[in-house]
């Protein structure tokens, strides 16, 4: 298998850690964004979006998606099982790994897409979303700190794939200042430090 | 089952659809947005988040998130199969479904939330942020009609959940004045009528 990936992205991290609790070993091929080498003619011929991750398997197939590409090395590496043992943990994992994506990841990509120099000059920037966002994530911050006070992680208790969406949402975070505080949020700090010793943070 | 739904928005209708493919029996209770009956006190103990659609259980167990609901009747009702056969076809099932979410239904509801009237003084709007979404609709349908020129479905050659979610997406679409076009989508236009002609499509 190869991995199109940036290594300071969100979502090829995802995929990377994922892959380093398989166990499964890989190649990679860095696709810098910085350097716009997502939007070469090469790299649209593997994601015409132009999105990363992207995973070539053996025979040439490829699959986009950071969740597809998951969800295809569960079935063929099914232990240790990431995304439920039953239909109902299923659900519930799916459900958080949603939450995750959706009220963390996606709006602070948005903060950093809309305020980040990084982005200056290379897309249109509308700073005023940003900070509906930035309030957006403190308020689910507040909500996911009493949920984490009442399990060990973010789909149950034991780790599973909606940790690594939650892990890897706040780590990137931190590059628009968007930072867990031991003091406000207490459970969700401790659960960061608990997914953040596991050996595949480092992916 | 007791789905908590509002009948005008976009996610809470994937799940309906999902139902009637099914063929799953099921209550309802209405939770308008437009009377803020989603921010009740008595609807956030359904949902903290506020958010729709909700499923209860007979037993009392809540779930929240469409694509959850979605995997989780699939479990006990697999057939007719939404989320793909083999390992393959639901990796390429999730990667389409997720493309319909992320590039056409999540855009076109930011164009809703920072543009319509509906949301006037309910909460911040950023018009700013909403023309880069529509610009991004626009390049995804150019994108969505050359990929359906070359198979019958989102997902490949049959009906899948990646279809509801890219007809709910476009037929919401309609409120902030996204539509389709026959003559510059012209294999998008063909899908989105065979797709609607199912009886799933009035849920």
């Amino acid at each position: 298998m190869l991995l199109y990936h940036d290594p300071r992205a969100p979502n090829p991290r995802r995929v990377r850690v994922f892959l380093a609790e398989k166990g499964v070993a890989y190649d990679t091929i860095e696709v810098l964004i910085s350097e716009k080498a997502h939007q070469t003619p090469e790299f649209r011929k593997k994601n015409p979006i132009a999105l990363l991750p992207v995973l070539e398997l053996a025979d040439g197939r490829v699959l986009r998606e950071s969740m597809a590409i998951c969800r295809f090395v569960e079935e063929s590496h099914p232990e240790p099982n990431m995304f439920g043992a039953d239909a109902w943990e299923r659900a519930q994992i799916e459900m958080w790994n949603r939450h995750a994506e959706l009220e963390l990841l996606l709006p602070i990509a948005q903060v950093f897409r809309n305020t980040h120099k990084f982005w200056e000059g290379r897309i249109k920037q509308a700073p005023e979303f940003a900070e509906v966002m930035r309030e957006h994530v403190a308020e689910r911050l507040e909500w996911l700190d009493g949920e984490l006070g009442r399990r060990s992680f973010m789909g149950g208790d034991r780790f599973s794939v909606a940790d690594i969406t939650a892990m890897c949402a706040l780590d990137f975070g931190k590059v628009v200042d968007i930072r867990l505080n031991r003091e406000t949020h207490p459970n969700l700090h401790a659960w960061h430090k608990r997914v953040s010793e596991r050996p595949s943070a480092k992916a």
